[in-house]
Protein backbone atom coordinates (compact mmCIF):
# COMPACT_ATOMS: atom_id res chain seq x y z
CA UNK A 1 0.00 0.00 0.00
CA UNK A 2 1.26 3.61 -0.81
CA UNK A 3 1.13 5.33 2.83
CA UNK A 4 2.34 8.73 3.41
CA UNK A 5 4.12 9.90 6.42
CA UNK A 6 4.29 13.19 7.65
CA UNK A 7 6.36 13.83 11.28
CA UNK A 8 9.24 11.56 11.99
CA UNK A 9 10.10 12.73 15.32
CA UNK A 10 10.84 10.25 18.12
CA UNK A 11 7.46 8.51 18.32
CA UNK A 12 6.55 8.93 14.38
CA UNK A 13 10.08 7.28 13.12
CA UNK A 14 9.49 4.57 14.80
CA UNK A 15 6.00 4.17 13.88
CA UNK A 16 6.17 4.85 10.68
CA UNK A 17 9.24 1.89 10.97
CA UNK A 18 6.39 -0.84 11.59
CA UNK A 19 4.25 -0.15 8.26
CA UNK A 20 7.79 0.10 5.92
CA UNK A 21 9.02 -3.12 7.66
CA UNK A 22 5.70 -4.78 7.21
CA UNK A 23 6.10 -4.24 3.42
CA UNK A 24 4.34 -0.74 2.52
CA UNK A 25 5.58 2.13 0.15
CA UNK A 26 6.14 4.78 2.24
CA UNK A 27 6.08 8.56 0.99
CA UNK A 28 7.60 11.33 3.54
CA UNK A 29 7.67 14.62 4.75
CA UNK A 30 9.32 16.13 8.40
CA UNK A 31 10.31 19.56 8.83
CA UNK A 32 13.99 18.34 9.16
CA UNK A 33 14.86 16.00 6.41
CA UNK A 34 17.53 14.33 9.00
CA UNK A 35 15.23 12.97 10.98
CA UNK A 36 13.79 10.93 8.30
CA UNK A 37 16.96 9.57 7.01
CA UNK A 38 16.56 5.83 8.52
CA UNK A 39 13.57 5.68 6.87
CA UNK A 40 14.80 7.01 3.32
CA UNK A 41 17.75 4.14 3.48
CA UNK A 42 15.09 1.94 3.95
CA UNK A 43 13.75 2.92 0.56
CA UNK A 44 11.03 5.69 1.94
CA UNK A 45 10.36 8.50 -1.11
CA UNK A 46 11.33 11.61 0.25
CA UNK A 47 8.85 14.27 -0.34
CA UNK A 48 9.26 18.58 -0.53
CA UNK A 49 5.95 18.85 1.28
CA UNK A 50 2.62 17.69 2.65
CA UNK A 51 1.11 18.26 -0.61
CA UNK A 52 3.04 15.71 -2.58
CA UNK A 53 3.00 13.25 -0.01
CA UNK A 54 -0.64 13.30 -0.45
CA UNK A 55 -0.23 13.58 -4.16
CA UNK A 56 1.49 10.13 -3.80
CA UNK A 57 -0.54 8.10 -0.79
CA UNK A 58 -3.52 6.04 -0.45
CA UNK A 59 -3.36 7.08 3.20
CA UNK A 60 -1.54 9.71 4.90
CA UNK A 61 -0.29 9.34 8.56
CA UNK A 62 0.36 12.69 10.40
CA UNK A 63 2.45 12.59 14.01
CA UNK A 64 3.68 16.22 14.54
CA UNK A 65 4.13 18.27 17.69
CA UNK A 66 1.58 20.96 18.48
CA UNK A 67 -1.75 21.71 17.19
CA UNK A 68 -0.36 24.58 14.96
CA UNK A 69 1.76 21.89 13.01
CA UNK A 70 -1.11 20.12 13.04
CA UNK A 71 -3.16 23.55 11.56
CA UNK A 72 0.09 23.80 9.34
CA UNK A 73 0.85 20.34 7.96
CA UNK A 74 -3.26 20.07 7.11
CA UNK A 75 -3.86 23.69 5.94
CA UNK A 76 -1.32 25.58 5.36
CA UNK A 77 0.12 26.70 2.08
CA UNK A 78 1.15 23.24 0.73
CA UNK A 79 -0.73 21.88 3.31
CA UNK A 80 -2.42 17.78 3.15
CA UNK A 81 -5.65 19.23 1.79
CA UNK A 82 -4.59 21.28 -0.92
CA UNK A 83 -3.43 18.31 -3.26
CA UNK A 84 -5.63 16.29 -5.39
CA UNK A 85 -4.74 12.95 -5.88
CA UNK A 86 -5.27 9.07 -5.04
CA UNK A 87 -5.75 9.66 -0.87
CA UNK A 88 -9.03 8.28 1.01
CA UNK A 89 -8.46 8.48 4.57
CA UNK A 90 -5.68 11.29 6.45
CA UNK A 91 -5.23 10.28 9.80
CA UNK A 92 -3.47 12.60 12.96
CA UNK A 93 -2.29 10.82 15.56
CA UNK A 94 -0.75 13.82 16.79
CA UNK A 95 -2.56 14.87 20.54
CA UNK A 96 -4.23 17.64 19.13
CA UNK A 97 -7.48 19.70 19.45
CA UNK A 98 -10.46 17.77 19.30
CA UNK A 99 -12.59 20.93 18.29
CA UNK A 100 -9.52 21.02 14.86
CA UNK A 101 -9.94 17.56 14.37
CA UNK A 102 -13.49 18.39 13.64
CA UNK A 103 -12.79 21.37 11.36
CA UNK A 104 -10.03 19.02 9.41
CA UNK A 105 -12.85 16.58 9.09
CA UNK A 106 -15.55 18.10 7.90
CA UNK A 107 -12.72 20.28 5.08
CA UNK A 108 -11.52 16.95 4.34
CA UNK A 109 -15.48 15.12 3.96
CA UNK A 110 -16.03 18.08 1.53
CA UNK A 111 -13.23 16.86 -0.78
CA UNK A 112 -14.39 13.67 -0.28
CA UNK A 113 -11.54 12.39 1.58
CA UNK A 114 -12.05 10.62 5.35
CA UNK A 115 -9.85 11.55 8.25
CA UNK A 116 -9.85 10.39 11.52
CA UNK A 117 -8.16 11.56 14.54
CA UNK A 118 -6.08 8.91 16.31
CA UNK A 119 -3.80 9.89 19.01
CA UNK A 120 -1.79 7.10 21.37
CA UNK A 121 -0.67 6.69 24.38
CA UNK A 122 2.38 4.88 25.45
CA UNK A 123 5.14 7.01 24.94
CA UNK A 124 8.33 6.46 22.59
CA UNK A 125 9.20 3.01 24.14
CA UNK A 126 5.49 2.02 23.00
CA UNK A 127 6.16 3.48 19.76
CA UNK A 128 9.55 1.36 19.39
CA UNK A 129 7.69 -2.04 20.52
CA UNK A 130 4.43 -1.17 18.92
CA UNK A 131 2.33 -1.60 22.00
CA UNK A 132 0.47 1.72 21.60
CA UNK A 133 -2.89 2.20 22.66
CA UNK A 134 -4.42 3.88 20.18
CA UNK A 135 -8.00 6.09 20.41
CA UNK A 136 -9.84 6.42 17.52
CA UNK A 137 -12.35 9.30 16.39
CA UNK A 138 -13.81 9.76 12.48
CA UNK A 139 -15.82 7.46 10.11
CA UNK A 140 -16.19 4.00 11.21
CA UNK A 141 -15.98 3.10 7.88
CA UNK A 142 -12.40 4.56 7.49
CA UNK A 143 -11.83 3.52 10.88
CA UNK A 144 -12.81 -0.24 9.42
CA UNK A 145 -10.03 0.39 6.10
CA UNK A 146 -7.53 1.02 8.34
CA UNK A 147 -7.25 -0.54 11.41
CA UNK A 148 -4.56 -3.20 9.79
CA UNK A 149 -2.65 -0.35 9.69
CA UNK A 150 -2.84 0.75 13.43
CA UNK A 151 -2.68 -2.90 14.16
CA UNK A 152 1.19 -2.92 13.13
CA UNK A 153 1.49 0.29 15.51
CA UNK A 154 -0.67 -0.69 18.84
CA UNK A 155 -1.91 -2.92 20.86
CA UNK A 156 -4.86 -1.94 21.72
CA UNK A 157 -6.92 -0.05 19.49
CA UNK A 158 -10.17 1.35 20.12
CA UNK A 159 -12.63 3.39 17.99
CA UNK A 160 -14.09 6.03 20.35
CA UNK A 161 -17.33 7.57 18.15
CA UNK A 162 -17.44 10.45 16.25
CA UNK A 163 -14.88 13.03 14.37
CA UNK A 164 -12.99 14.69 17.80
CA UNK A 165 -13.91 11.48 20.19
CA UNK A 166 -9.94 9.96 20.09
CA UNK A 167 -8.63 13.33 20.83
CA UNK A 168 -11.56 13.62 24.10
CA UNK A 169 -10.38 10.07 24.95
CA UNK A 170 -6.50 10.92 24.84
CA UNK A 171 -7.32 13.80 26.83
CA UNK A 172 -9.55 11.75 29.83
CA UNK A 173 -6.24 9.74 29.89
CA UNK A 174 -4.09 12.98 30.19
CA UNK A 175 -6.50 14.42 32.92
CA UNK A 176 -6.43 11.43 34.87
CA UNK A 177 -2.55 11.19 34.83
CA UNK A 178 -2.60 14.95 36.25
CA UNK A 179 -4.68 13.76 39.62
CA UNK A 180 -2.52 10.75 39.45
CA UNK A 181 0.17 12.80 39.63
CA UNK A 182 -0.57 15.39 42.32
CA UNK A 183 -1.03 12.67 44.64
CA UNK A 184 1.83 11.02 44.24
CA UNK A 185 4.60 13.87 44.44
CA UNK A 186 2.35 15.60 47.53
CA UNK A 187 2.02 11.74 49.31
CA UNK A 188 5.71 11.24 48.82
CA UNK A 189 6.40 14.91 49.73
CA UNK A 190 5.14 14.22 53.24
CA UNK A 191 7.17 11.13 53.50
CA UNK A 192 9.95 12.65 52.87
CA UNK A 193 8.98 15.94 55.31
CA UNK A 194 7.76 13.25 58.31
CA UNK A 195 11.29 11.02 57.66
CA UNK A 196 9.50 8.28 55.91
CA UNK A 197 11.95 6.01 53.23
CA UNK A 198 10.23 7.03 50.03
CA UNK A 199 10.95 3.16 48.61
CA UNK A 200 9.87 1.79 51.86
CA UNK A 201 6.27 3.65 51.61
CA UNK A 202 5.98 3.16 47.59
CA UNK A 203 6.06 -0.63 48.31
CA UNK A 204 3.36 -0.63 50.99
CA UNK A 205 0.93 2.10 49.13
CA UNK A 206 1.75 0.72 46.11
CA UNK A 207 -0.87 -2.39 46.40
CA UNK A 208 -4.01 -1.85 46.95
CA UNK A 209 -6.42 1.25 46.82
CA UNK A 210 -4.09 3.66 46.49
CA UNK A 211 -1.80 1.70 43.13
CA UNK A 212 -1.18 3.52 40.05
CA UNK A 213 1.40 2.98 37.42
CA UNK A 214 2.30 6.32 38.23
CA UNK A 215 3.33 5.50 42.07
CA UNK A 216 5.22 2.25 40.91
CA UNK A 217 6.80 3.61 37.99
CA UNK A 218 7.39 7.57 38.38
CA UNK A 219 7.23 7.46 41.92
CA UNK A 220 10.30 4.99 42.09
CA UNK A 221 12.27 7.41 39.82
CA UNK A 222 11.63 10.08 42.67
CA UNK A 223 12.38 8.42 45.17
CA UNK A 224 15.70 7.92 43.12
CA UNK A 225 15.40 11.92 42.34
CA UNK A 226 15.68 10.81 38.56
CA UNK A 227 13.82 13.31 36.62
CA UNK A 228 15.43 11.57 33.28
CA UNK A 229 12.20 12.10 30.92
CA UNK A 230 9.84 9.16 29.74
CA UNK A 231 7.33 12.13 29.06
CA UNK A 232 7.95 15.55 28.56
CA UNK A 233 6.91 18.12 31.08
CA UNK A 234 5.87 20.56 28.09
CA UNK A 235 3.96 18.45 25.99
CA UNK A 236 1.88 17.30 29.31
CA UNK A 237 1.37 20.86 29.77
CA UNK A 238 0.33 21.50 26.21
CA UNK A 239 -1.93 18.60 26.74
CA UNK A 240 -3.86 19.68 30.03
CA UNK A 241 -3.92 23.14 27.99
CA UNK A 242 -6.02 21.91 25.42
CA UNK A 243 -8.15 19.99 27.89
CA UNK A 244 -9.06 22.88 29.89
CA UNK A 245 -9.89 24.77 26.67
CA UNK A 246 -11.71 22.46 25.41
CA UNK A 247 -13.32 21.83 28.74
CA UNK A 248 -14.30 25.99 29.29
CA UNK A 249 -16.12 25.48 25.72
CA UNK A 250 -18.27 23.11 27.22
CA UNK A 251 -18.56 25.36 30.29
CA UNK A 252 -17.18 22.66 32.30
CA UNK A 253 -14.87 23.75 35.31
CA UNK A 254 -11.90 20.99 36.31
CA UNK A 255 -10.38 22.54 39.48
CA UNK A 256 -7.89 19.66 39.81
CA UNK A 257 -6.23 20.10 36.91
CA UNK A 258 -6.66 24.02 36.31
CA UNK A 259 -4.15 23.17 39.68
CA UNK A 260 -2.20 20.84 38.62
CA UNK A 261 -1.30 23.07 35.36
CA UNK A 262 -0.89 26.02 36.90
CA UNK A 263 2.12 23.84 39.00
CA UNK A 264 3.82 21.83 35.78
CA UNK A 265 3.71 25.64 34.42
CA UNK A 266 5.85 26.31 37.33
CA UNK A 267 8.05 23.16 36.55
CA UNK A 268 8.79 24.67 33.28
CA UNK A 269 9.82 27.62 34.75
CA UNK A 270 12.10 26.06 36.98
CA UNK A 271 13.98 25.27 33.64
CA UNK A 272 12.23 21.57 33.73
CA UNK A 273 10.20 21.66 30.35
CA UNK A 274 12.37 18.62 29.07
CA UNK A 275 12.31 17.12 32.02
CA UNK A 276 9.81 14.09 32.89
CA UNK A 277 6.30 14.82 34.26
CA UNK A 278 7.79 13.51 37.50
CA UNK A 279 9.21 16.37 38.28
CA UNK A 280 6.00 17.67 39.23
CA UNK A 281 7.77 16.84 42.62
CA UNK A 282 10.57 19.96 41.79
CA UNK A 283 7.56 22.78 41.47
CA UNK A 284 6.01 21.26 45.17
CA UNK A 285 9.49 21.65 46.66
CA UNK A 286 9.74 24.79 45.49
CA UNK A 287 6.73 26.02 47.08
CA UNK A 288 7.96 24.84 50.18
CA UNK A 289 11.14 26.52 49.76
CA UNK A 290 12.78 23.10 49.84
CA UNK A 291 14.68 23.45 46.19
CA UNK B 1 -1.97 -15.33 74.48
CA UNK B 2 -4.73 -12.97 76.64
CA UNK B 3 -5.55 -10.49 73.96
CA UNK B 4 -7.59 -7.45 74.75
CA UNK B 5 -9.69 -5.72 72.08
CA UNK B 6 -11.38 -2.40 71.83
CA UNK B 7 -13.39 -1.48 68.83
CA UNK B 8 -15.83 -4.01 67.31
CA UNK B 9 -17.24 -1.62 64.52
CA UNK B 10 -17.03 -3.29 61.11
CA UNK B 11 -13.63 -3.53 60.51
CA UNK B 12 -12.71 -4.74 64.37
CA UNK B 13 -14.88 -7.44 64.46
CA UNK B 14 -13.45 -8.95 61.74
CA UNK B 15 -9.88 -8.40 62.78
CA UNK B 16 -10.83 -9.68 66.25
CA UNK B 17 -12.31 -13.04 65.02
CA UNK B 18 -9.54 -14.19 62.84
CA UNK B 19 -7.16 -13.94 66.53
CA UNK B 20 -10.31 -15.87 68.25
CA UNK B 21 -10.05 -18.11 65.17
CA UNK B 22 -6.31 -19.14 65.65
CA UNK B 23 -6.93 -19.80 68.86
CA UNK B 24 -6.28 -16.66 71.42
CA UNK B 25 -8.31 -15.45 74.58
CA UNK B 26 -9.99 -12.53 73.80
CA UNK B 27 -10.88 -9.90 76.32
CA UNK B 28 -13.34 -6.96 74.66
CA UNK B 29 -14.76 -3.76 75.09
CA UNK B 30 -17.24 -1.81 72.24
CA UNK B 31 -19.08 1.44 73.34
CA UNK B 32 -22.37 -0.80 72.17
CA UNK B 33 -22.19 -4.13 73.33
CA UNK B 34 -23.93 -5.29 70.53
CA UNK B 35 -21.84 -5.14 68.14
CA UNK B 36 -19.04 -7.33 70.21
CA UNK B 37 -22.11 -10.50 70.77
CA UNK B 38 -20.78 -12.46 67.45
CA UNK B 39 -17.19 -12.33 69.24
CA UNK B 40 -18.68 -12.94 73.08
CA UNK B 41 -20.81 -15.79 71.82
CA UNK B 42 -18.00 -17.88 70.52
CA UNK B 43 -16.21 -17.17 73.95
CA UNK B 44 -15.10 -13.93 74.36
CA UNK B 45 -14.54 -12.21 77.50
CA UNK B 46 -16.48 -8.90 78.01
CA UNK B 47 -15.43 -6.27 80.03
CA UNK B 48 -17.01 -3.10 81.08
CA UNK B 49 -14.11 -0.71 80.39
CA UNK B 50 -11.15 -0.23 78.54
CA UNK B 51 -8.98 -0.76 81.61
CA UNK B 52 -10.55 -3.53 82.49
CA UNK B 53 -9.48 -4.71 78.93
CA UNK B 54 -5.94 -3.93 79.89
CA UNK B 55 -6.15 -5.00 83.24
CA UNK B 56 -6.48 -8.83 81.90
CA UNK B 57 -4.49 -8.79 78.83
CA UNK B 58 -0.91 -9.32 78.11
CA UNK B 59 -2.14 -7.45 74.40
CA UNK B 60 -4.30 -4.41 73.68
CA UNK B 61 -5.63 -4.02 70.63
CA UNK B 62 -7.80 -0.77 69.58
CA UNK B 63 -9.65 -0.19 66.68
CA UNK B 64 -11.98 2.79 66.75
CA UNK B 65 -13.05 5.78 64.97
CA UNK B 66 -12.28 8.98 64.83
CA UNK B 67 -8.75 10.53 66.88
CA UNK B 68 -10.98 11.60 69.92
CA UNK B 69 -12.06 8.07 70.59
CA UNK B 70 -8.88 7.06 70.46
CA UNK B 71 -7.67 9.59 73.02
CA UNK B 72 -10.69 8.31 75.15
CA UNK B 73 -9.91 4.78 74.96
CA UNK B 74 -5.98 5.26 75.88
CA UNK B 75 -5.75 8.37 78.00
CA UNK B 76 -9.70 8.99 79.41
CA UNK B 77 -11.62 7.69 82.32
CA UNK B 78 -10.86 4.42 82.96
CA UNK B 79 -8.67 4.50 79.77
CA UNK B 80 -6.23 1.91 78.67
CA UNK B 81 -3.18 3.74 80.66
CA UNK B 82 -4.72 4.09 83.77
CA UNK B 83 -5.09 0.29 84.47
CA UNK B 84 -2.25 -1.90 85.93
CA UNK B 85 -1.63 -5.41 84.65
CA UNK B 86 0.18 -7.54 82.95
CA UNK B 87 -0.18 -5.54 79.31
CA UNK B 88 3.53 -5.47 77.38
CA UNK B 89 2.36 -3.65 74.37
CA UNK B 90 -0.59 -1.67 73.43
CA UNK B 91 -1.43 -1.20 69.47
CA UNK B 92 -3.93 1.23 67.95
CA UNK B 93 -4.88 0.04 64.53
CA UNK B 94 -7.49 3.57 63.81
CA UNK B 95 -6.40 5.73 61.22
CA UNK B 96 -5.31 9.09 63.75
CA UNK B 97 -3.09 11.21 64.24
CA UNK B 98 0.50 11.05 64.15
CA UNK B 99 1.19 13.30 67.43
CA UNK B 100 -1.35 11.54 69.08
CA UNK B 101 0.34 7.96 68.01
CA UNK B 102 3.54 9.62 69.97
CA UNK B 103 2.25 11.21 73.33
CA UNK B 104 0.52 7.80 73.58
CA UNK B 105 3.66 5.82 73.02
CA UNK B 106 5.58 8.84 75.94
CA UNK B 107 2.67 7.92 78.39
CA UNK B 108 2.48 4.31 78.00
CA UNK B 109 6.29 4.18 77.80
CA UNK B 110 6.51 5.82 81.20
CA UNK B 111 4.45 3.22 82.53
CA UNK B 112 6.70 0.50 80.90
CA UNK B 113 4.24 -0.49 78.25
CA UNK B 114 5.47 -0.34 74.62
CA UNK B 115 2.93 1.23 71.80
CA UNK B 116 2.77 0.60 67.90
CA UNK B 117 0.70 2.69 65.81
CA UNK B 118 -0.65 0.42 63.33
CA UNK B 119 -3.55 1.66 60.85
CA UNK B 120 -4.63 -0.69 58.05
CA UNK B 121 -5.67 -0.13 54.38
CA UNK B 122 -7.88 -2.97 52.52
CA UNK B 123 -11.41 -1.94 54.10
CA UNK B 124 -13.88 -4.35 55.40
CA UNK B 125 -13.19 -6.68 52.59
CA UNK B 126 -9.53 -7.03 53.18
CA UNK B 127 -10.62 -6.93 57.22
CA UNK B 128 -12.61 -9.88 56.51
CA UNK B 129 -10.72 -11.92 54.44
CA UNK B 130 -7.16 -11.25 56.29
CA UNK B 131 -5.83 -9.31 53.55
CA UNK B 132 -5.34 -5.93 55.19
CA UNK B 133 -1.98 -3.80 54.80
CA UNK B 134 -0.89 -2.88 57.94
CA UNK B 135 1.61 0.13 58.42
CA UNK B 136 3.58 -0.10 62.40
CA UNK B 137 5.41 2.81 63.58
CA UNK B 138 6.85 2.39 67.40
CA UNK B 139 9.68 0.48 69.37
CA UNK B 140 10.85 -2.47 66.99
CA UNK B 141 11.34 -4.90 69.84
CA UNK B 142 7.27 -4.31 70.75
CA UNK B 143 6.64 -5.04 67.02
CA UNK B 144 8.63 -8.06 66.59
CA UNK B 145 6.98 -9.58 69.80
CA UNK B 146 3.67 -8.78 68.14
CA UNK B 147 4.20 -9.29 64.48
CA UNK B 148 2.60 -12.84 64.29
CA UNK B 149 -0.59 -11.37 65.40
CA UNK B 150 -0.46 -9.18 62.38
CA UNK B 151 0.48 -11.64 60.21
CA UNK B 152 -2.93 -13.46 61.43
CA UNK B 153 -4.92 -10.27 60.17
CA UNK B 154 -2.66 -9.10 57.70
CA UNK B 155 -0.93 -10.22 54.54
CA UNK B 156 1.27 -7.18 53.98
CA UNK B 157 3.01 -5.93 56.96
CA UNK B 158 5.32 -3.42 57.48
CA UNK B 159 7.27 -1.72 60.42
CA UNK B 160 7.93 2.03 59.13
CA UNK B 161 10.11 3.13 62.03
CA UNK B 162 9.72 5.49 65.20
CA UNK B 163 6.39 5.99 66.44
CA UNK B 164 3.48 7.89 63.97
CA UNK B 165 5.66 6.40 61.39
CA UNK B 166 2.55 3.97 60.90
CA UNK B 167 0.01 6.73 60.52
CA UNK B 168 2.27 9.01 58.56
CA UNK B 169 2.48 6.00 56.31
CA UNK B 170 -1.37 5.86 55.86
CA UNK B 171 -1.11 9.13 55.39
CA UNK B 172 0.80 9.02 52.42
CA UNK B 173 -1.79 6.46 50.97
CA UNK B 174 -4.74 8.56 51.91
CA UNK B 175 -3.11 11.70 49.90
CA UNK B 176 -2.14 9.56 47.03
CA UNK B 177 -5.97 8.35 46.79
CA UNK B 178 -6.94 11.76 47.11
CA UNK B 179 -5.17 13.13 44.18
CA UNK B 180 -5.80 9.98 42.47
CA UNK B 181 -9.55 10.45 42.77
CA UNK B 182 -9.90 13.88 41.54
CA UNK B 183 -7.67 12.44 38.30
CA UNK B 184 -10.53 10.01 38.15
CA UNK B 185 -13.87 11.94 38.40
CA UNK B 186 -12.67 14.72 36.64
CA UNK B 187 -11.50 12.15 33.43
CA UNK B 188 -15.18 10.65 33.88
CA UNK B 189 -16.88 13.90 33.61
CA UNK B 190 -15.26 15.05 31.08
CA UNK B 191 -15.90 12.24 28.91
CA UNK B 192 -19.49 12.40 29.63
CA UNK B 193 -19.38 15.95 28.99
CA UNK B 194 -18.37 15.58 25.58
CA UNK B 195 -20.04 12.34 25.04
CA UNK B 196 -17.99 9.41 25.31
CA UNK B 197 -18.94 6.08 26.91
CA UNK B 198 -17.40 6.35 30.24
CA UNK B 199 -16.93 2.48 30.02
CA UNK B 200 -15.43 2.15 27.27
CA UNK B 201 -13.03 5.20 28.10
CA UNK B 202 -12.01 2.98 31.45
CA UNK B 203 -11.34 -0.12 29.23
CA UNK B 204 -8.40 1.56 27.06
CA UNK B 205 -7.19 4.28 29.42
CA UNK B 206 -7.63 2.07 32.62
CA UNK B 207 -4.41 0.27 31.70
CA UNK B 208 -1.14 2.16 30.82
CA UNK B 209 0.62 5.24 32.15
CA UNK B 210 -3.07 6.45 33.64
CA UNK B 211 -3.85 3.32 34.81
CA UNK B 212 -4.95 2.49 38.53
CA UNK B 213 -6.99 0.65 41.41
CA UNK B 214 -9.10 4.01 41.59
CA UNK B 215 -9.72 4.09 37.66
CA UNK B 216 -10.87 0.50 37.37
CA UNK B 217 -12.84 -0.09 40.48
CA UNK B 218 -14.50 3.11 41.40
CA UNK B 219 -14.20 4.56 38.31
CA UNK B 220 -16.27 1.45 37.19
CA UNK B 221 -19.19 2.30 39.95
CA UNK B 222 -19.05 5.69 38.61
CA UNK B 223 -20.14 4.45 34.98
CA UNK B 224 -22.89 2.87 36.80
CA UNK B 225 -23.61 5.63 39.10
CA UNK B 226 -23.27 3.73 42.09
CA UNK B 227 -22.43 5.63 44.98
CA UNK B 228 -22.19 2.73 47.76
CA UNK B 229 -19.57 2.60 49.94
CA UNK B 230 -16.28 0.69 50.09
CA UNK B 231 -15.06 3.36 52.10
CA UNK B 232 -17.31 6.30 53.71
CA UNK B 233 -16.70 9.95 52.67
CA UNK B 234 -17.09 10.89 55.79
CA UNK B 235 -13.53 9.16 56.78
CA UNK B 236 -12.11 10.16 54.34
CA UNK B 237 -12.82 13.80 55.20
CA UNK B 238 -11.25 12.85 58.58
CA UNK B 239 -7.80 11.10 57.01
CA UNK B 240 -7.39 13.65 54.73
CA UNK B 241 -7.70 16.38 58.13
CA UNK B 242 -5.18 14.94 59.68
CA UNK B 243 -3.07 14.96 56.77
CA UNK B 244 -3.67 18.76 56.45
CA UNK B 245 -3.46 19.95 60.09
CA UNK B 246 -0.44 17.51 60.52
CA UNK B 247 1.41 18.85 57.03
CA UNK B 248 0.44 22.87 58.32
CA UNK B 249 2.34 21.64 62.11
CA UNK B 250 5.40 20.76 59.49
CA UNK B 251 5.26 23.97 57.31
CA UNK B 252 4.02 22.06 54.45
CA UNK B 253 2.00 22.77 52.30
CA UNK B 254 -0.19 20.48 49.74
CA UNK B 255 -2.46 22.48 47.46
CA UNK B 256 -3.82 19.19 45.70
CA UNK B 257 -4.74 18.06 49.08
CA UNK B 258 -6.37 20.86 50.26
CA UNK B 259 -8.56 21.48 47.12
CA UNK B 260 -9.88 17.64 47.72
CA UNK B 261 -10.55 18.17 50.66
CA UNK B 262 -12.76 20.73 50.22
CA UNK B 263 -14.35 18.93 47.69
CA UNK B 264 -15.33 16.39 49.71
CA UNK B 265 -17.06 18.59 52.35
CA UNK B 266 -19.13 19.36 49.67
CA UNK B 267 -19.87 15.60 49.10
CA UNK B 268 -20.59 15.72 52.62
CA UNK B 269 -22.61 18.54 52.46
CA UNK B 270 -24.74 16.99 49.88
CA UNK B 271 -25.97 13.97 51.99
CA UNK B 272 -23.29 11.56 51.21
CA UNK B 273 -21.27 11.50 54.02
CA UNK B 274 -22.10 7.65 54.49
CA UNK B 275 -21.21 7.33 50.46
CA UNK B 276 -18.18 5.70 49.25
CA UNK B 277 -15.54 8.08 47.88
CA UNK B 278 -16.40 7.88 44.54
CA UNK B 279 -19.29 10.22 45.33
CA UNK B 280 -16.27 13.06 44.81
CA UNK B 281 -18.31 12.91 41.30
CA UNK B 282 -21.34 14.62 42.71
CA UNK B 283 -19.58 17.21 44.05
CA UNK B 284 -18.01 17.91 40.78
CA UNK B 285 -21.51 17.25 38.99
CA UNK B 286 -22.74 19.89 41.53
CA UNK B 287 -19.81 22.69 40.60
CA UNK B 288 -21.05 22.67 36.96
CA UNK B 289 -24.32 22.81 37.41
CA UNK B 290 -25.19 19.42 36.81
CA UNK B 291 -26.31 17.74 39.67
Amino acid sequence: MRIGWIGTGIMGKSMAGHLQAAGHDLFVYNRTKEKARPLLENGATWCATPSEVTFNSEIVFTMVGFPRDVEEVYLGENGILTAAGPCRVIIDMTTSRPDLARSIAEIAMSQGIASLDAPVSGGDIGAQEATLAIMVGGYKKAFDEVDHLFQIMGKTISFMGKPGAGQHTKMCNQILIAGTMIGVCESLLYASKTGLNEDAVIDIIGKGAASSWCINNLGRRIAQKNYDPGFFVEHFIKDMGIALQEAEALDLTLPGLALVHQLYIGVKAQGHGRSGTQALMLALKNLNGDF
